[in-house]
Protein backbone atom coordinates (compact mmCIF):
# COMPACT_ATOMS: atom_id res chain seq x y z
CA UNK A 1 0.00 0.00 0.00
CA UNK A 2 2.73 1.95 0.38
CA UNK A 3 4.27 1.82 -2.61
CA UNK A 4 0.93 2.41 -4.64
CA UNK A 5 0.52 5.35 -2.64
CA UNK A 6 3.82 6.99 -3.72
CA UNK A 7 2.91 6.10 -7.07
CA UNK A 8 0.29 8.16 -6.92
CA UNK A 9 1.12 10.91 -4.90
CA UNK A 10 4.40 10.98 -7.87
CA UNK A 11 1.59 11.38 -10.89
CA UNK A 12 -0.91 13.60 -9.25
CA UNK A 13 2.64 15.99 -9.47
CA UNK A 14 1.58 16.70 -12.90
CA UNK A 15 -2.04 17.16 -12.50
CA UNK A 16 -1.48 20.07 -10.31
CA UNK A 17 1.45 21.32 -11.89
CA UNK A 18 -0.69 22.10 -14.79
CA UNK A 19 -2.79 24.72 -13.51
CA UNK A 20 -0.12 26.25 -11.19
CA UNK A 21 0.54 30.38 -12.11
CA UNK A 22 -1.74 29.50 -15.03
CA UNK A 23 -5.35 31.64 -14.58
CA UNK A 24 -8.05 29.65 -13.04
CA UNK A 25 -11.21 30.60 -11.34
CA UNK A 26 -11.10 30.64 -7.73
CA UNK A 27 -14.37 29.86 -5.71
CA UNK A 28 -15.23 30.19 -1.98
CA UNK A 29 -16.46 27.17 -0.31
CA UNK A 30 -18.98 27.32 2.40
CA UNK A 31 -16.68 27.83 5.01
CA UNK A 32 -15.21 30.81 2.77
CA UNK A 33 -12.12 28.53 1.90
CA UNK A 34 -11.16 28.94 -1.70
CA UNK A 35 -10.89 25.91 -3.87
CA UNK A 36 -9.78 25.34 -7.63
CA UNK A 37 -10.07 23.03 -10.42
CA UNK A 38 -6.38 22.06 -9.72
CA UNK A 39 -7.50 21.14 -5.96
CA UNK A 40 -10.19 19.06 -7.48
CA UNK A 41 -8.28 17.34 -10.54
CA UNK A 42 -5.96 16.05 -8.28
CA UNK A 43 -8.48 14.84 -5.67
CA UNK A 44 -10.72 13.24 -8.34
CA UNK A 45 -7.08 11.23 -9.21
CA UNK A 46 -6.03 10.11 -6.20
CA UNK A 47 -9.95 8.87 -5.45
CA UNK A 48 -10.17 7.08 -8.41
CA UNK A 49 -6.77 5.59 -8.33
CA UNK A 50 -8.00 4.24 -4.65
CA UNK A 51 -11.07 3.19 -5.52
CA UNK A 52 -9.90 0.88 -8.56
CA UNK A 53 -7.12 -0.59 -6.67
CA UNK A 54 -8.97 -0.86 -3.22
CA UNK A 55 -12.59 -0.88 -3.21
CA UNK A 56 -13.54 -1.87 0.36
CA UNK A 57 -11.28 0.83 1.44
CA UNK A 58 -13.02 4.13 3.10
CA UNK A 59 -11.36 7.77 1.23
CA UNK A 60 -11.90 10.89 3.66
CA UNK A 61 -10.88 13.89 0.66
CA UNK A 62 -11.46 17.88 1.46
CA UNK A 63 -13.23 18.35 -1.77
CA UNK A 64 -15.44 15.08 -2.69
CA UNK A 65 -16.43 14.51 1.08
CA UNK A 66 -15.85 10.62 2.65
CA UNK A 67 -16.95 7.42 1.95
CA UNK A 68 -17.29 4.16 3.65
CA UNK A 69 -15.36 5.31 6.51
CA UNK A 70 -16.42 2.76 8.83
CA UNK A 71 -13.81 0.42 6.86
CA UNK A 72 -10.17 -0.49 8.33
CA UNK A 73 -8.20 1.44 5.89
CA UNK A 74 -9.23 4.67 5.09
CA UNK A 75 -7.57 7.04 2.98
CA UNK A 76 -7.21 10.99 3.70
CA UNK A 77 -6.73 13.42 0.97
CA UNK A 78 -5.66 17.08 0.89
CA UNK A 79 -5.06 17.61 -3.05
CA UNK A 80 -3.55 20.62 -2.21
CA UNK A 81 -2.74 22.06 1.08
CA UNK A 82 -2.09 25.65 0.48
CA UNK A 83 -4.29 26.41 -1.59
CA UNK A 84 -3.98 30.55 -1.09
CA UNK A 85 -0.37 29.78 -1.90
CA UNK A 86 -1.39 27.65 -4.89
CA UNK A 87 -3.78 30.31 -6.47
CA UNK A 88 -0.77 33.58 -5.72
CA UNK A 89 1.87 31.54 -7.61
CA UNK A 90 3.92 31.09 -4.35
CA UNK A 91 5.65 27.25 -4.56
CA UNK A 92 5.40 25.98 -1.23
CA UNK A 93 1.93 24.41 -0.98
CA UNK A 94 1.48 20.34 -1.61
CA UNK A 95 -0.25 17.63 -1.50
CA UNK A 96 -1.47 15.10 1.87
CA UNK A 97 -1.94 11.89 1.25
CA UNK A 98 -2.68 9.38 4.76
CA UNK A 99 -3.67 5.75 5.59
CA UNK A 100 -5.45 5.53 8.76
CA UNK A 101 -5.60 1.88 10.02
CA UNK A 102 -8.83 1.57 12.17
CA UNK A 103 -8.74 5.39 13.01
CA UNK A 104 -4.77 5.45 13.60
CA UNK A 105 -2.58 6.92 10.90
CA UNK A 106 -0.33 4.18 9.42
CA UNK A 107 1.13 5.90 6.89
CA UNK A 108 1.60 10.25 5.70
CA UNK A 109 2.96 11.69 2.33
CA UNK A 110 3.70 15.55 2.62
CA UNK A 111 4.63 16.13 -1.28
CA UNK A 112 6.09 19.56 -2.96
CA UNK A 113 5.22 19.22 -6.34
CA UNK A 114 7.08 22.48 -7.39
CA UNK A 115 10.10 21.96 -5.78
CA UNK A 116 10.16 18.16 -6.07
CA UNK A 117 10.59 17.71 -2.51
CA UNK A 118 8.91 14.78 -0.23
CA UNK A 119 8.25 13.87 3.35
CA UNK A 120 6.89 9.97 4.11
CA UNK A 121 6.21 8.77 7.54
CA UNK A 122 5.46 5.34 8.19
CA UNK A 123 3.92 3.90 11.53
CA UNK A 124 7.44 2.44 13.39
CA UNK A 125 9.73 3.16 10.98
CA UNK A 126 12.07 6.18 10.47
CA UNK A 127 10.49 9.36 8.12
CA UNK A 128 12.32 9.94 5.26
CA UNK A 129 12.78 13.21 3.06
CA UNK A 130 13.74 12.71 -0.55
CA UNK A 131 14.15 9.02 0.59
CA UNK A 132 16.77 9.75 3.02
CA UNK A 133 16.23 9.53 6.42
CA UNK A 134 15.32 12.57 8.60
CA UNK A 135 14.83 13.22 11.94
CA UNK A 136 14.07 16.48 14.66
CA UNK A 137 16.53 18.43 16.04
CA UNK A 138 17.22 18.52 20.17
CA UNK A 139 16.63 22.29 21.20
CA UNK A 140 16.13 21.99 24.67
CA UNK A 141 14.27 25.69 25.47
CA UNK A 142 11.86 28.33 23.92
CA UNK A 143 14.51 30.87 23.79
CA UNK A 144 16.13 29.34 20.65
CA UNK A 145 13.36 27.41 19.37
CA UNK A 146 11.87 28.43 15.99
CA UNK A 147 8.09 28.35 15.57
CA UNK A 148 6.22 28.70 12.02
CA UNK A 149 2.44 29.12 11.46
CA UNK A 150 0.77 29.48 8.24
CA UNK A 151 -0.73 33.12 9.07
CA UNK A 152 -1.75 35.25 12.21
CA UNK A 153 -5.14 35.13 10.53
CA UNK A 154 -5.81 31.29 11.14
CA UNK A 155 -5.80 32.51 15.05
CA UNK A 156 -9.06 34.01 16.42
CA UNK A 157 -10.48 35.28 19.97
CA UNK A 158 -8.77 33.05 22.89
CA UNK A 159 -6.95 31.27 20.55
CA UNK A 160 -5.48 33.62 18.93
CA UNK A 161 -4.29 35.10 22.81
CA UNK A 162 -2.60 31.40 23.34
CA UNK A 163 -1.00 31.72 20.09
CA UNK A 164 0.53 34.73 20.90
CA UNK A 165 1.27 34.01 24.69
CA UNK A 166 3.42 31.20 23.12
CA UNK A 167 4.56 32.53 19.65
CA UNK A 168 6.48 36.06 21.07
CA UNK A 169 8.26 33.68 24.04
CA UNK A 170 10.55 31.78 21.38
CA UNK A 171 13.73 32.97 19.68
CA UNK A 172 11.84 33.23 16.09
CA UNK A 173 8.71 33.21 14.94
CA UNK A 174 7.84 33.07 11.39
CA UNK A 175 4.66 32.60 8.84
CA UNK A 176 4.25 31.14 5.83
CA UNK A 177 4.64 27.37 4.62
CA UNK A 178 1.15 25.07 5.12
CA UNK A 179 2.36 21.46 5.21
CA UNK A 180 5.71 22.92 4.19
CA UNK A 181 6.50 24.11 8.15
CA UNK A 182 5.77 20.34 9.13
CA UNK A 183 8.43 19.17 6.85
CA UNK A 184 11.12 21.84 8.17
CA UNK A 185 10.32 20.64 11.43
CA UNK A 186 10.57 16.72 10.26
CA UNK A 187 13.67 17.69 9.19
CA UNK A 188 15.30 19.71 12.03
CA UNK A 189 15.41 22.76 10.83
CA UNK A 190 12.64 24.60 12.98
CA UNK A 191 10.74 23.40 16.49
CA UNK A 192 7.88 24.22 16.97
CA UNK A 193 4.58 24.26 14.76
CA UNK A 194 1.32 25.59 16.23
CA UNK A 195 -1.86 26.00 13.81
CA UNK A 196 -5.16 26.40 14.59
CA UNK A 197 -8.65 25.87 12.23
CA UNK A 198 -7.34 22.65 10.58
CA UNK A 199 -9.40 19.41 9.41
CA UNK A 200 -8.25 15.93 9.80
CA UNK A 201 -7.67 15.95 6.03
CA UNK A 202 -4.91 18.86 7.06
CA UNK A 203 -3.06 16.97 9.62
CA UNK A 204 -3.56 13.10 9.63
CA UNK A 205 -0.81 12.75 7.21
CA UNK A 206 1.79 15.11 9.30
CA UNK A 207 1.46 12.70 11.91
CA UNK A 208 3.34 9.56 10.78
CA UNK A 209 5.87 12.16 9.33
CA UNK A 210 6.67 14.12 12.19
CA UNK A 211 6.46 11.16 14.53
CA UNK A 212 8.84 9.15 12.81
CA UNK A 213 11.50 11.63 12.59
CA UNK A 214 11.28 11.97 16.50
CA UNK A 215 8.29 14.54 16.68
CA UNK A 216 5.49 15.04 19.03
CA UNK A 217 2.42 15.89 17.51
CA UNK A 218 -0.85 16.51 19.17
CA UNK A 219 -3.74 19.04 20.07
CA UNK A 220 -3.36 21.96 22.27
CA UNK A 221 -4.46 19.88 25.05
CA UNK A 222 -1.69 17.39 24.21
CA UNK A 223 -4.22 14.33 22.97
CA UNK A 224 -3.31 12.72 20.29
CA UNK A 225 -5.13 13.47 16.85
CA UNK A 226 -7.53 11.55 15.21
CA UNK A 227 -9.97 12.48 12.96
CA UNK A 228 -12.15 13.57 15.40
CA UNK A 229 -9.76 15.78 17.11
CA UNK A 230 -10.65 19.69 16.86
CA UNK A 231 -8.27 21.72 14.60
CA UNK A 232 -5.88 23.00 17.05
CA UNK A 233 -2.40 21.21 15.75
CA UNK A 234 0.93 21.64 17.83
CA UNK A 235 4.15 20.07 16.49
CA UNK A 236 7.33 19.78 18.37
CA UNK A 237 10.81 18.59 17.70
CA UNK A 238 11.24 16.38 20.41
CA UNK A 239 8.88 16.06 24.47
CA UNK A 240 10.62 18.55 26.28
CA UNK A 241 10.10 21.58 23.84
CA UNK A 242 6.71 20.21 23.21
CA UNK A 243 5.66 20.16 27.04
CA UNK A 244 7.27 23.67 27.40
CA UNK A 245 4.63 25.00 24.69
CA UNK A 246 1.58 23.29 25.71
CA UNK A 247 2.44 24.52 29.11
CA UNK A 248 2.51 28.01 27.89
CA UNK A 249 -0.66 27.79 25.20
CA UNK A 250 -2.50 26.67 28.40
CA UNK A 251 -0.78 29.09 30.86
CA UNK B 1 27.69 44.89 -17.32
CA UNK B 2 24.51 42.88 -17.07
CA UNK B 3 26.07 39.95 -18.57
CA UNK B 4 28.58 40.13 -15.96
CA UNK B 5 26.34 40.45 -12.91
CA UNK B 6 24.11 37.66 -14.42
CA UNK B 7 27.43 35.42 -14.35
CA UNK B 8 28.17 36.40 -10.86
CA UNK B 9 24.79 35.68 -9.45
CA UNK B 10 24.85 32.24 -11.19
CA UNK B 11 28.46 31.62 -9.62
CA UNK B 12 26.98 32.95 -6.31
CA UNK B 13 24.11 30.36 -6.08
CA UNK B 14 26.65 27.43 -4.97
CA UNK B 15 28.32 29.72 -2.38
CA UNK B 16 24.93 30.08 -1.12
CA UNK B 17 23.82 26.80 -1.03
CA UNK B 18 26.84 25.07 0.14
CA UNK B 19 25.74 26.17 3.60
CA UNK B 20 21.45 26.25 3.18
CA UNK B 21 19.82 23.17 5.60
CA UNK B 22 23.55 22.82 7.14
CA UNK B 23 24.26 23.56 10.77
CA UNK B 24 26.30 26.94 10.88
CA UNK B 25 26.31 29.55 13.86
CA UNK B 26 23.83 32.72 13.56
CA UNK B 27 24.98 35.68 14.42
CA UNK B 28 22.73 39.09 15.78
CA UNK B 29 23.75 42.06 13.97
CA UNK B 30 23.39 45.88 15.75
CA UNK B 31 19.98 46.33 14.59
CA UNK B 32 19.07 42.92 15.93
CA UNK B 33 18.60 40.84 12.32
CA UNK B 34 20.70 37.61 11.86
CA UNK B 35 23.67 36.94 9.70
CA UNK B 36 25.69 33.75 9.41
CA UNK B 37 28.67 32.96 7.49
CA UNK B 38 26.45 32.29 4.28
CA UNK B 39 25.48 35.59 4.08
CA UNK B 40 28.92 37.07 4.15
CA UNK B 41 30.94 34.42 2.18
CA UNK B 42 28.02 35.41 -0.65
CA UNK B 43 28.70 38.97 -0.34
CA UNK B 44 32.51 38.82 0.04
CA UNK B 45 31.94 36.87 -3.28
CA UNK B 46 29.97 39.59 -5.38
CA UNK B 47 32.30 42.27 -3.90
CA UNK B 48 34.99 40.46 -5.20
CA UNK B 49 34.33 39.88 -8.51
CA UNK B 50 32.72 43.37 -9.07
CA UNK B 51 35.90 45.16 -7.68
CA UNK B 52 38.25 42.93 -10.00
CA UNK B 53 36.32 43.27 -12.93
CA UNK B 54 34.85 47.25 -12.24
CA UNK B 55 37.57 48.97 -9.53
CA UNK B 56 36.24 52.28 -10.16
CA UNK B 57 32.59 51.00 -9.44
CA UNK B 58 31.35 51.75 -5.97
CA UNK B 59 29.68 49.02 -4.07
CA UNK B 60 26.72 48.86 -1.39
CA UNK B 61 26.18 45.70 0.48
CA UNK B 62 24.33 44.63 3.44
CA UNK B 63 27.20 43.09 5.47
CA UNK B 64 30.65 44.80 4.78
CA UNK B 65 29.35 48.22 3.79
CA UNK B 66 29.89 51.19 1.38
CA UNK B 67 32.92 51.74 -0.82
CA UNK B 68 33.52 54.83 -3.73
CA UNK B 69 29.14 55.61 -3.16
CA UNK B 70 30.20 58.88 -5.49
CA UNK B 71 31.10 56.86 -8.51
CA UNK B 72 29.04 57.20 -11.43
CA UNK B 73 28.08 53.34 -11.01
CA UNK B 74 27.07 51.70 -7.81
CA UNK B 75 26.38 48.18 -7.27
CA UNK B 76 23.59 46.91 -4.44
CA UNK B 77 23.96 43.82 -2.77
CA UNK B 78 21.94 41.83 -0.40
CA UNK B 79 23.96 38.24 -0.32
CA UNK B 80 20.64 36.96 0.90
CA UNK B 81 17.35 38.45 1.40
CA UNK B 82 15.27 36.52 3.94
CA UNK B 83 18.00 35.14 6.42
CA UNK B 84 15.24 34.36 8.96
CA UNK B 85 13.89 31.86 5.86
CA UNK B 86 17.59 30.56 5.16
CA UNK B 87 18.18 29.72 8.87
CA UNK B 88 14.96 27.95 8.89
CA UNK B 89 15.70 25.83 5.73
CA UNK B 90 12.88 27.42 4.06
CA UNK B 91 13.58 27.73 0.38
CA UNK B 92 12.16 31.32 -0.78
CA UNK B 93 15.02 33.26 0.36
CA UNK B 94 17.42 35.14 -2.42
CA UNK B 95 20.54 37.19 -3.58
CA UNK B 96 19.44 40.53 -4.53
CA UNK B 97 21.97 42.54 -7.20
CA UNK B 98 21.28 46.20 -8.19
CA UNK B 99 23.41 48.25 -10.42
CA UNK B 100 22.76 52.04 -10.16
CA UNK B 101 23.73 54.70 -12.08
CA UNK B 102 24.02 57.83 -11.05
CA UNK B 103 22.00 56.84 -8.03
CA UNK B 104 19.34 55.56 -10.21
CA UNK B 105 18.67 51.44 -10.23
CA UNK B 106 19.63 50.67 -14.09
CA UNK B 107 19.62 46.75 -13.45
CA UNK B 108 18.06 44.34 -10.72
CA UNK B 109 18.39 40.81 -10.43
CA UNK B 110 16.33 38.54 -8.06
CA UNK B 111 17.93 35.36 -8.05
CA UNK B 112 16.12 32.21 -6.11
CA UNK B 113 18.79 29.75 -5.42
CA UNK B 114 16.83 26.66 -4.25
CA UNK B 115 14.25 27.10 -7.01
CA UNK B 116 16.87 28.02 -9.33
CA UNK B 117 14.41 30.86 -10.58
CA UNK B 118 15.49 34.93 -11.77
CA UNK B 119 13.52 38.04 -12.12
CA UNK B 120 15.71 40.64 -13.75
CA UNK B 121 14.89 44.15 -14.40
CA UNK B 122 16.68 46.64 -16.80
CA UNK B 123 15.68 50.33 -17.22
CA UNK B 124 13.56 50.32 -20.45
CA UNK B 125 13.43 46.74 -20.97
CA UNK B 126 10.57 44.12 -20.43
CA UNK B 127 11.36 42.29 -17.39
CA UNK B 128 12.33 38.74 -17.27
CA UNK B 129 11.61 35.28 -15.40
CA UNK B 130 14.12 32.92 -16.09
CA UNK B 131 14.85 34.67 -19.60
CA UNK B 132 11.35 35.36 -20.74
CA UNK B 133 9.01 38.35 -20.55
CA UNK B 134 7.06 38.54 -17.83
CA UNK B 135 3.93 41.01 -16.57
CA UNK B 136 2.12 42.35 -13.44
CA UNK B 137 -1.91 41.69 -14.08
CA UNK B 138 -4.25 44.30 -14.26
CA UNK B 139 -6.52 43.77 -11.03
CA UNK B 140 -8.36 46.86 -10.90
CA UNK B 141 -9.63 46.95 -7.14
CA UNK B 142 -8.75 45.93 -3.98
CA UNK B 143 -11.34 44.04 -2.88
CA UNK B 144 -9.94 42.09 -6.00
CA UNK B 145 -5.79 42.33 -4.97
CA UNK B 146 -3.86 39.76 -3.26
CA UNK B 147 -1.74 41.61 -1.16
CA UNK B 148 1.68 39.93 0.49
CA UNK B 149 4.15 40.93 3.53
CA UNK B 150 7.23 39.20 4.58
CA UNK B 151 5.42 39.17 8.06
CA UNK B 152 3.31 40.98 10.33
CA UNK B 153 6.26 41.85 12.92
CA UNK B 154 7.74 43.91 10.50
CA UNK B 155 5.26 46.80 11.34
CA UNK B 156 5.47 48.87 14.92
CA UNK B 157 3.16 51.49 15.35
CA UNK B 158 1.71 53.76 13.57
CA UNK B 159 2.90 51.98 10.64
CA UNK B 160 1.21 48.68 11.97
CA UNK B 161 -1.92 50.63 11.91
CA UNK B 162 -1.54 51.86 8.47
CA UNK B 163 -0.76 48.41 7.36
CA UNK B 164 -3.62 46.76 8.96
CA UNK B 165 -5.75 49.28 7.16
CA UNK B 166 -4.57 48.50 3.26
CA UNK B 167 -4.42 44.50 4.19
CA UNK B 168 -7.85 44.35 6.10
CA UNK B 169 -9.34 45.67 2.98
CA UNK B 170 -7.65 43.49 0.41
CA UNK B 171 -9.55 40.18 -1.20
CA UNK B 172 -6.43 38.02 0.54
CA UNK B 173 -3.66 38.92 2.08
CA UNK B 174 -0.32 36.52 3.16
CA UNK B 175 2.86 36.32 4.97
CA UNK B 176 6.16 34.92 4.28
CA UNK B 177 8.35 35.61 0.90
CA UNK B 178 11.00 38.02 1.43
CA UNK B 179 12.28 38.86 -2.26
CA UNK B 180 10.18 36.34 -3.86
CA UNK B 181 7.32 38.17 -3.39
CA UNK B 182 8.16 41.07 -5.43
CA UNK B 183 8.89 38.63 -8.56
CA UNK B 184 5.69 37.24 -7.92
CA UNK B 185 4.31 40.73 -8.44
CA UNK B 186 6.38 41.13 -11.61
CA UNK B 187 5.12 37.76 -13.15
CA UNK B 188 1.67 38.47 -12.46
CA UNK B 189 0.25 36.20 -9.42
CA UNK B 190 -0.22 39.00 -6.88
CA UNK B 191 -0.88 42.20 -7.13
CA UNK B 192 0.74 44.14 -3.86
CA UNK B 193 3.79 43.95 -1.38
CA UNK B 194 3.86 46.52 1.65
CA UNK B 195 6.42 46.18 3.37
CA UNK B 196 8.57 48.57 6.14
CA UNK B 197 11.94 48.87 8.03
CA UNK B 198 13.69 47.65 4.67
CA UNK B 199 17.34 48.84 3.83
CA UNK B 200 18.10 49.99 0.51
CA UNK B 201 20.07 46.77 -0.69
CA UNK B 202 16.33 45.21 -0.29
CA UNK B 203 14.41 47.24 -2.37
CA UNK B 204 17.21 48.71 -5.25
CA UNK B 205 17.46 45.57 -6.85
CA UNK B 206 13.55 45.18 -6.84
CA UNK B 207 12.43 48.41 -8.98
CA UNK B 208 14.08 47.54 -11.96
CA UNK B 209 11.84 44.17 -11.91
CA UNK B 210 8.65 45.47 -10.63
CA UNK B 211 8.89 48.34 -13.36
CA UNK B 212 9.95 46.74 -16.13
CA UNK B 213 7.35 44.30 -15.80
CA UNK B 214 4.42 47.40 -15.82
CA UNK B 215 3.96 47.31 -12.00
CA UNK B 216 4.94 50.70 -9.94
CA UNK B 217 6.88 50.87 -6.54
CA UNK B 218 7.41 53.76 -4.39
CA UNK B 219 7.22 54.71 -0.54
CA UNK B 220 4.54 54.78 1.12
CA UNK B 221 3.92 58.76 0.18
CA UNK B 222 4.03 57.95 -3.41
CA UNK B 223 7.85 59.13 -3.86
CA UNK B 224 10.22 56.83 -6.13
CA UNK B 225 12.64 54.56 -3.78
CA UNK B 226 16.21 56.16 -3.85
CA UNK B 227 19.31 55.02 -1.78
CA UNK B 228 17.89 57.37 0.71
CA UNK B 229 14.52 56.78 1.20
CA UNK B 230 13.15 55.46 4.11
CA UNK B 231 12.63 51.41 4.38
CA UNK B 232 8.57 51.95 3.57
CA UNK B 233 8.20 50.14 -0.11
CA UNK B 234 5.03 49.64 -1.69
CA UNK B 235 4.98 47.65 -4.59
CA UNK B 236 1.56 47.40 -7.21
CA UNK B 237 0.50 45.13 -10.08
CA UNK B 238 -0.60 48.81 -11.97
CA UNK B 239 -0.72 52.49 -11.16
CA UNK B 240 -4.63 51.91 -10.81
CA UNK B 241 -3.74 49.55 -7.60
CA UNK B 242 -0.86 51.42 -6.38
CA UNK B 243 -2.81 54.85 -6.16
CA UNK B 244 -5.54 53.02 -4.24
CA UNK B 245 -3.36 51.12 -1.92
CA UNK B 246 -1.51 54.37 -1.45
CA UNK B 247 -4.99 56.13 -0.24
CA UNK B 248 -5.41 53.71 2.62
CA UNK B 249 -1.84 53.19 3.80
CA UNK B 250 -2.08 57.27 3.91
CA UNK B 251 -6.05 58.05 5.22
Amino acid sequence: MRDFALDCVTEARAVALQWFRHPIDVMAKDDDSPVTIADRSVEAFLRKAISTRYPDHGILGEEFGRTHLDADYVWSIDPIDGTRSFISGSPLWGSLLALLHRGQPALGIIDIPFTSERWVGECGAQSLYNGKPCCTRSTGTLEDAVLYATSPDLFEGGTASRFDALSRRVGMRRFGGDCYSYGLLASGHIDLVAESGLQPYDYLAICPVVEGAGGVVTDWTGKPLTPASGGNVLAAANADIHRQALALLNA
